[in-house]
């Protein structure tokens, strides 16, 4: 199996794409850009979903669900989302089919026709204004603090599994408040949650940033954004958080009575982070044996392979590590199979990215021990039987950590200065990674960095110190440097 | 509050959409028959799906997740599905807008036209056993024990929130199998999974039947169902198992190698339920006050109230027991809100249908003691601090059994038993309930009796004894009883 995945240094992309359908993450579907999320892969969506949703119902958040389509004229209403999103969309035209007369199956019936079309949501702040309108009068309705898990789709152009799809599955939270600053808090908290489970769950360093005006959310005041680094120095966007001052409240007409006794717009939020995470992840840890998964959001953690084969013997031995395990709140499976050789099960498992194999032979029974691989390190150790449960459990915090400290160092490695064009353009050429560099801070230049070397302002990071400094296009003088980085 | 509410006597139809809106569970939307969730609602969605999941996976089950659309041909491909399904779709014909040249909004961009139209999810089978047939070459392959939770699209003309909506949530298992028989077992044992949750969890007796051909799936050549009954005597179908046959492997060119190193066509099943579920439990328990909720799928099962108002000693002893139930899992809240009195408080969370309220004052502290009152009967007891957790777990298991009992007791004494047709039309007209009835088997009669008295056959229970008898309407001779009723 694991030969035959594209090594890194010989096509990333291709890597990539390996990774995905031998790790059994997702496949391709009919649907032109859709894709079909496997079990495996849907798996570890199941975890990062239950984890953020933890997250969001810890810092006061509920569900709610909202629905699929959107009437046409809700997408002009707010003059900057229309620019950004009301052109790549799925619309319905339609409501019903009927049996081709001359017998070619079933045809578009023309006299179902919508009086209005609707749009697949691209994302969803009109159709929630446009409700929070009948559930808003007064402050004492705020804050309302929503999140809705959903799908959603953009018509994209060119698709790649996880990180751009037409379809994919998201959360959108969308808050409305009775204070810019109490808006603007929540923007940010949001922030944190994403950096924090970014950084704890998915062992991927992120940076916290503010986008440039070019580059915010169509209908934003400000946009916030975690950004990581991925192995081939190219960024990716895992996270956006929206302030969206009164834009929407405006749009909808969404006002309420304040503490003054006085009508005001309200104030507004929305966040999302989607199965484009899963990208990040793959990107992040795996190898060119597979896929490497932090324990955290593994879907199984630790697997018993039987050597050579399953026996009574050994399943009995494997049973009581799995019970052991079990207790402490380790997913755990035994590897039943008795047709494929343990050789073929290790680099199934090194495939999709178990992070700990144990290897339980009749030898290694008789001597009260087990075999343990890790799959970040490759490593293995010999660990006594009675003592394997609590090796685990610190194995798995050991591996989460690692995973961590192995991309941060490998992010905060290519993350370089520069003080002129040529040394600018060098860096983006050759060593990639992000580019620290001081900016005019005008959307021209910006534009004209990103025609000539295809990179982008991905952030100003949120703690940036003020720097005096010239910019490397412009010469222009600049107050701080910016992160530039090519990114998907 | 709870006095806006109209009496079931009145307008039973009205009621519910009081209790839907008034209990916030859902609200209408701008689109067509749908609906938007609201929290409340979304809860009670989230711990239904919670504890079908486990039950899904517990049975060996793993989520997955399919594209939204589906290609128009596809549903032309198995001609029973056709029939059944290809109807009342949404249809997406373009897939981008553009500013109007004239200044009116957006336009559908005319040039960016489908070649083939796609179809909005009204159910994933096409698509599904389009993809199985890349995923399955031999018997090893076998079984695929596939769920997936998603929303899904039937343009119906007359809606209801949650009965019947355009968009609505379910889940859609979908497996495979390598025999008749392990299909056919498969199928069975969901149902048993759809009735054991009905029952255990939404306190709601289901009768598991199967469908007469006239009323089986699109497709399938068998339907199961679990049938409940409405207080109004009306049938609610709560979920359906469908044992496919190799229909959709036919339609698919889905073929394995079998044991016999023969080719087969795949063996097939589909089960679902789906928001409507919603629907069930408010019409099987709630009342002309509101909202009546088995604890078990209570958001909230215990809020504890200060009376009048919240204050440093009595927030004490309610943060005390709120300590306590959530040792015991139980999920209780503390109303702090200062603006309402407690007889607004009382009345609105009767009418969220909150299955235990306590009421905390001063008096009773100094008493040792809190006033409980439990949702479904409105009792009320003085129980002794040091006892009331212990109290409120016994309580909260015989509430959620009374609710059982008495949903029980009322669908019991609405199956009767008719042999003659007046005293079907007497029994449908006046009693309502299900008419266990004998049918001489065929559609036609079965068509007629809907045609005449708008009451269709439920089903044949699965456990149903054999009994000689004549057909209600024709005379002809039968060979068992039937159930009919009027339904949703």
């Amino acid at each position: 199996m694991a030969k035959e995945i594209t090594p890194r240094s010989e096509d990333y992309s291709q890597w990539y794409l390996d990774i995905v359908h031998k790790a059994r993450l997702a496949d391709n579907s009919p649907v032109r850009g859709c894709m079909v999320i496997k079990p495996h892969g849907f798996a570890i969506w199941e975890n990062m979903r239950d984890a953020l949703d933890g997250m969001f119902k810890a810092t006061g958040h509920v569900n709610a669900y909202f629905p699929l389509f959107i009437p046409k004229s809700f997408l002009s209403k707010e003059a900057a989302h229309v620019e950004g999103f009301a052109k790549e969309c799925a619309v319905v035209t339609h409501y019903r089919l009927k049996n081709d007369p001359n017998g070619g199956g079933v045809i578009v019936d023309p006299e179902a026709k919508l009086e209005e079309e609707l749009i697949v949501r691209p994302t969803s702040e009109t159709i929630i204004w446009n409700t929070y309108r009948d559930w808003i009068q007064s402050y004492r309705d705020l804050p309302i603090l929503l999140n809705q898990w959903a799908n959603v789709v953009r018509w994209e152009m060119r698709t790649r599994p996880f990180l751009r799809t037409a379809e994919f599955l998201w959360q959108e939270g969308h808050t409305a408040h009775a204070s810019a600053d109490e808006a603007m808090a929540e923007a940010k908290l949001m922030l944190d949650v994403y950096a924090q489970f970014a950084e704890e769950y998915m062992a991927m360093p992120v940076i916290k940033g503010i986008k440039t005006p070019n580059e915010r959310f169509a209908g934003a005041d400000e946009t916030f954004c975690i950004e990581a680094l991925m192995q081939d120095g190219k960024a990716l966007q895992a996270g956006t958080s929206h302030f969206l001052g009164q834009n929407f409240a405006k749009a909808f007409e969404v006002q309420f009575l304040n503490k003054e006794n006085q009508q005001e717009y309200v104030w507004a939020t929305s966040w999302g982070v989607s199965t484009r995470l899963i990208g990040g992840l793959i990107m992040t840890h795996s190898d060119d044996d597979g896929l490497v998964l932090p324990p955290r959001l593994a879907p199984t953690q630790v697997v018993i392979v039987p050597i050579p084969k399953p026996a009574p013997e050994l399943t009995e031995a494997a049973e009581k590590i799995t019970a052991a395990l079990r207790a402490k709140g380790i997913r755990v499976k035994i590897d039943n199979d008795d047709q494929n050789r343990p050789g073929f099960k290790f680099a199934e498992y090194e495939m999709i990215g178990t992070p700990v194999r144990l290897g339980l032979g009749a030898r290694d029974l008789a001597a009260g021990q087990v075999e343990v691989a890790r799959r970040d390190t490759k490593e293995k150790s010999n660990v006594a039987l009675d003592q394997v449960a609590d090796y685990i459990e610190n194995l798995l915090t050991e591996i989460q950590q690692n995973l961590f400290n192995k991309a941060k160092a490998y992010r905060d490695e290519h993350i370089t200065r520069v003080d002129t064009w040529d040394e600018f353009v060098e860096v983006l050429d050759n060593k990639g990674g992000f580019v620290s560099a001081h900016w005019d801070g005008s959307t021209e230049t910006e534009l004209a960095i990103k025609e000539k070397t295809k990179a982008t302002i991905r952030c100003i990071p949120v703690d940036n110190p003020l720097e005096d400094g010239v910019c490397i296009l412009t010469g222009k003088p600049s107050t701080q440097r910016v992160l530039f980085a090519k990114a998907y």
